[in-house]
């Protein structure tokens, strides 16, 4: 075994230099790259991915994981036993699905986002379906290739992005928002006739000024900046393959200035989870967090849990005033407070707040459910997308730009991934209810101490990295199993006021 | 011959994907990769250039390039043939010096620059002497692995960075420099005794409004943003692989903000020079400029040919006075164009003016001659530079920090560097008097129109890339060879004033 280890750990330092080169190339291309090094820039990457291809599909690195991983009883270390799990999992693709038809697959995802931006662009999704129902095949191929005695079907998708998670569950969770919030959505954006100060819309707020903000943030949330970076790029995203370099990016609109600070703080959620992992997962696959919902329940725990709570602004507004001083004159904290919190039925899962999010998911999840099951064809979706838009969040898109069309994810092969995101919401509700019996967070938050906040979720969740399971994570984390009332309950609460 | 080319052309590939990506881990490195992340980036970039050595040193790949060596005559297309002759070249360094002697100097390559460090933080050159020992040692026997018939010692190694070059040729230009520079400049320094206004040094210029000057002398001067980007790092630098991606970085210090605006002009002219070269040379050996010489040839023109020129600033002082109206109050553009030209003797390279500049990195070839002439020892260095300095440059420096130890170029092994400094600034006298001769430079600059420039110097210089050598570029450009009295009747116009 410790031979075979060995050979292991060797084909593993060669896998991570390529991964940290395929995370730093991603990073640049999507922050600073001049737009002219697109073509030469994608040939290199080409070749880099054929290197790592050589060395992951190298049939010894194959037979030493499914070795391994037969094996796995006598492996003592329960990190490593994880590690091996993970490895094999990661091995299958690569193994079961023919690589004419991966490399094919990979092709046709290399040119499906140009395709997609000009259907949106255009407004036309017939530009669009030809390619996503390839991309559907392929997609129903793998399924098949991955599928086992346990795992059918979609589930096969779902479990990619959320270990564990099955269609099974997923309905359970579903039906039970549809059941509570459909409703109450309906109840709250009723009375919700509150007229804001146009100047929070109209007025200039300059990037320079935003960006004070946002690096008054890091210091206020404890994001360490000698671990990471605060960048810029058009869609705000966390980044980084080991705990001391998770850089983050945000955005400066000048008549949006809320959306810097909520992305800032939405990015910090998901980089104070990598940064506070146990050092000893670097350069493991047990590095960075442990499911998509997990790391989404951080990101959006921070974000609207803290980010949007009174207690933040209470305290955090004068310096907002001191940078913005003309433009929110007359504005004052509990007006800002339910600007930042309005509930609304928007077309746009972007524009959707905490309320509503997680009902444009659902659209979502059925549409694929429905992919996958083959009750639906991908000509079909628009029709069926303005069907449930109107049924569960009470809108209808006129345009399938604002419809079908608004997310990239599917052109980049993303199916299975969208649910994690309202997995991810409930989560935070769960595990910020259980911080909140062991500590008193609004006073945290009022203190300017959200490092204790800090604190707890690296001893209950944050460290352990990748090396739990989601669901062994809830419940260390909340000493029960998942559930979803805690959601409904939080949701109510703040939004029934 | 087809045949072969085609495996060349197959090994360059893979070949371009690795440089491409050590040339972005360097870029991230020097501008915002965070320090925490360096250790595992080491580690990441020590596999990289394992798999890049294995492909370079592959006996397939060694021999294609001998064999289409030895075939030269065989290859019409005349960038070919230049190419082979360029991968032979680079191809001899790994055929010539035995593997384990190059990775050892590689392993102390690594740990040098920290130590040196070291040393210069303390003051105490002995700190870095044994090392320094050891590099020098390396590069001796690199020497007689890599010497030919007519290449011998120290010449081995100034060819590597200018293409050509020898000592007897070195000589002479120096000698010149000595003859003509040094009474020169004690005639120069005697008379300056003008009084700056204080404020030029004393107050603060912000970073924010740097940036934005920054921003504008990249309008000014057609560095083109959309196939380059402006960054920020200690030392600033030029950088990248391709045409389309030449990024620069600058250096913001309140309170000296000329740093800035000479900085960027520099890197500027090392860009415009990689951006304008025809594109067919992207992903071939011809890539990039001719040699250290010619690269600095064009950023010291933009520099002080271009950018502290009167004309220059007669047109955008005022736009220097709008983002500083407190800062430069009472300052005209006289004074400001006197204070950018000052000469004076001072200790260190970098806080050289363009008239002594050369006298300091005479002192430096004469040291790096006498060590591979074997007539001086490493620790006998520090005596040595004490005496060069008054002798050429007229001042004594007291401290090693600002003697021997003031430069990072000898702890990466850069021996046969700094002459390409000082020769760079004669070839740009040379260019710049020819293209006089065609189009009126100062009319250019006083119309805004360094575009015009650009155009001159691209039809002449740039678009060639690397597919002439420094002599070839040289007589093509001014159509005589290259003639130090240019530099000599520049400086002495300029600075007899």
């Amino acid at each position: 075994m410790q031979k075979k280890l060995e050979v292991y750990f060797s084909f593993r330092r060669r896998i991570n230099a390529y991964r940290y080169i395929e995370w730093l190339l991603e990073w640049d291309q999507a922050t600073i790259a001049p737009k002219a090094s697109a073509k030469y820039r994608s040939e290199q990457i080409e070749v880099l991915s054929e290197e790592l291809h050589k060395i992951t599909s190298d049939p010894k690195y194959i037979k030493v994981v499914d070795e391994l991983y037969e094996n796995l009883e006598t492996i003592e270390d329960t990190d490593l036993k994880r590690e091996i799990k993970i490895a094999y999992r990661k091995s299958q693709v690569v193994k079961k699905v023919p690589k004419k038809e991966y490399i094919h697959y990979q092709v046709i995802l290399a040119q499906s986002t140009a395709i997609w931006a000009e259907a949106k662009e255009k407004d036309d999704f017939s530009i669009f379906a030809p390619i996503l129902d390839e991309i559907v095949q392929y997609n129903r191929k793998f399924v098949k290739y991955l599928q086992t005695e346990e795992l059918k079907g979609y589930s096969v998708l779902l479990d990619i992005y959320e270990e564990g998670a099955t269609v099974q569950k997923y309905d359970e969770f579903f039906d039970t928002i549809k059941e509570e919030l459909i409703p109450f959505v309906a109840q709250v954006t009723k009375k919700n006739k509150f007229k804001f100060n146009k100047k929070l819309t109209k007025n200039v707020y300059p990037r320079h000024e935003q960006k004070q903000f946002s690096k008054y943030l890091t210091e206020v949330f404890g994001y360490d900046l000698s671990r990471g970076y605060l960048g810029e790029s058009l869609h705000p995203f966390t980044s980084g393959v080991i705990s001391d370099d998770v850089r983050i990016t945000t955005e400066y609109e000048e008549n949006n200035f809320t959306a810097n600070i909520f992305s800032t703080i939405h990015e910090m959620g998901h980089a104070i989870y990598d940064q506070q992992h146990d050092p000893k997962y670097n350069g493991t696959l047990l590095q960075g967090g442990s499911s998509y919902g997990i790391h989404e329940s951080q990101s959006r725990m921070y974000e609207n849990m803290i980010g949007r709570s009174f207690s933040f602004w209470q305290l955090h507004y004068p310096k907002l005033m001191e940078l913005f001083p003309k433009q929110l004159k007359g504005i004052d904290v509990v007006e800002f407070y339910k600007f930042i919190n309005q509930a609304k039925r928007s077309l746009r899962r972007t524009d959707a707040d905490e309320l509503t999010y997680s009902l444009h998911i659902l659209v979502r999840y059925e549409i694929e459910k429905m992919l996958f099951e083959g009750s639906l064809k991908v000509r079909d979706i628009p029709k069926k997308w303005r069907q449930l838009m109107q049924m569960y969040v009470g809108k209808r898109p006129l345009k399938d730009a604002d419809g079908a069309l608004q997310d990239i994810h599917w052109a980049n092969g993303l199916f299975g991934y969208f649910p994690t995101y309202a997995l991810g919401s409930a989560y935070a509700a769960q595990i910020y209810h259980a911080m909140n019996e062991e500590i008193n967070v609004d006073s945290a938050i009022e203190n300017n101490n959200i490092r204790l906040i800090n604190a707890w979720l690296k001893e209950n969740i944050h460290q352990y990295g990748n090396s739990k399971t989601p669901e062994e994570l809830i419940l260390n984390a909340t000493k029960e199993p998942f559930n979803v009332h805690y959601y409904i309950d939080y949701l109510k609460r703040k939004f029934g006021d």
